[in-house]
């Protein structure tokens, strides 16, 4: 199949190279190291010229042959490579946002070799505590696409990551949605507080000691919240009833529990529904196991996992922007 | 007046020295930087023999020339020192902890120029999590000492810190305590986290950012807790509300908030009552301006400051363990 687009999902620290034909099919994909915060430094020449340009040389690492071979392949590209600190800041677009504003709302840049680099913006909610998203927007048009779209109503999309994001979509669009920094603060905490200096990440995952940190958010020792249950990773340690392994998977659980319980309650909330909504998630295998794991502990009967969301997204997003060549559909 | 008794309390980074006289009568004081994680290294004569010890060559530099003047004065010690990490470990006595027990169990050591140092145990609360303190038993028994016994049933003790504790106090004993990690919470998100990226410590409080920071906390904005509502430090600065230290002084009051309103729904729902006890702060003297500023705007209407809690406590605690010679008072 001959290709139609190339696809980037380039982030803080890594970048995907996706190489996609008529509708979506992936030809081919790489996965490399450059994302914008530790990109290439070491000079090279590209299309005839000397460049120590970062992005430029991740840029044609990623897809450099691909674009020797087709040249006029259109590209796209979604994260924080839109971003301030990005090859070509991408101005946020405000919600509701879906396919189609987005896909009008693309920034250009040209590269050396002078392709037309097609930049998706990031999602802004200018709520009275403003929230911000870069990349997970596509992640989430990627599955909308797949849905029949009354599905939203009963539906929440989440994006476990460094910063989780829990999505409300309607009708295709992106509506609302909040973000927890669970996952940097777990990092932080465990790298740099008095809890790192007893816990130790296991190789395997310690479910028995990850599901007792969900429970205890969830219980009434949890009401305290989590600035109070932290300190009984250290404790427990001190009375020998966690080792230092499992005090790594029970703050793992504990802090995943208050995000999750706290998301319950509120979402009830939101929707005066004792029912909790359905659950798509997308990210990372083991960390989607881990959330999936404690949002049944947290009543989300209904948890699925998504594929291939942002190849998807990124495809449909360059078709609405008129990228794609539809008479080879 | 003649002194009685030297007075240590001595923690993570620093260590103080007091020569007390009859009634705990504060005769001298000194701060050292000497705490157990940052003790001396240059070694030096003591007692007529090279010393390399850290322990002994701080506790040379704190009162070595106090035990010069009066080799037989008692010396006592609370805090870190007593740690698994300490200059020798002091096993935690259970709650309820009072003056009497705590002074019974008094660990020792003999310093290099015989003098036998007492140490004071920590307090271990063994709930189902458990909790820790050392240290600030201390200053909590050297509080209660000035108070009217029945003063304990409507009253909290709040020491701000790294690791904040809210200590729940009957009839002159230590029977309940809570921490709260938001101190180091605070130190390792301002450092090492994405927050850090744009937050700028400023030279003066922003009480007004604090404030802001506070009420967020307690409004419904801040109903999906603080692993949520922390981006907003990051994501207010991105739209031009908040300025870099104006984000430090947020945060902080962010998290003093989470911690505070959360402490507050749970007091009223132990003490089965809508009021809420009077507050005895014990501590820093700026960090417990933020805990009062911020405990107002919680609802808790009766605050106070202790002053010379823990030479207070030091000197109950060395009067209960017959350190004294009494026949002086």
């Amino acid at each position: 199949m001959l290709a139609q687009l190339i696809a980037l999902d380039w982030g803080t620290t890594s970048l995907r190279a996706y190489k996609l034909a008529a509708g979506g099919v992936v030809l081919e994909q790489r996965a490399l190291l450059s994302g914008i915060m530790q990109l290439p430094k070491t000079p090279r020449v590209i299309n005839g010229r000397e460049c120590a340009d970062g992005f430029e040389l991740a840029f044609d690492e990623a897809c450099g042959d691909w674009l020797d071979a087709q040249p006029d392949l259109p590209v796209i590209a979604c994260g924080m490579v839109g971003s301030a600190q990005g090859w070509r800041e991408a101005a946020y677009c405000e919600t509701p946002a879906n396919v189609a504003n987005l896909g009008k709302s693309l920034q250009t840049i040209v590269s050396l070799r002078g392709t037309l680099v097609h930049i998706v913006p990031g999602v802004i909610q200018r709520s009275r505590l403003p929230n911000v998203m870069r990349g997970e927007e596509t992640q989430v048009l990627g599955v909308l696409q797949n849905l029949p779209i009354e599905a939203g109503a009963d539906l929440l999309i989440g994006l476990p990551g460094s910063h989780s994001k829990w999505v409300d979509v309607v009708d295709g669009c992106i509506i609302h949605f909040d973000t927890f920094m669970t996952g940097e603060v777990f990092a932080v905490l465990s790298e740099h507080s008095i809890l790192g200096r007893t816990l130790k990440q296991g190789a395997t995952f310690d479910a028995l000691a990850f599901d007792r940190g969900v429970q205890v958010a969830q219980s009434a020792d949890g009401e305290l919240g989590v600035l109070s249950s932290l300190f009984s990773a250290r404790t427990l340690g001190l009375t020998g009833e966690l080792s230092p392994t499992e005090q790594a998977d029970y703050l793992s659980g504990l802090m995943i529990g208050h995000e999750l319980a706290a998301l319950a309650t509120v979402q009830r909330r939101r929707r005066n529904n004792t029912n909790l909504p359905s659950i798509i998630l997308i990210g990372n295998a083991q960390l989607c196991a881990r959330y999936s794991r404690a949002l049944d502990a947290c009543g989300f009967a209904n948890v699925t996992l998504a594929e291939q969301a942002t190849e998807r997204g990124l495809w449909q997003l360059a078709l609405a922007a008129g990228l794609i060549d539809t008479s080879f559909r």
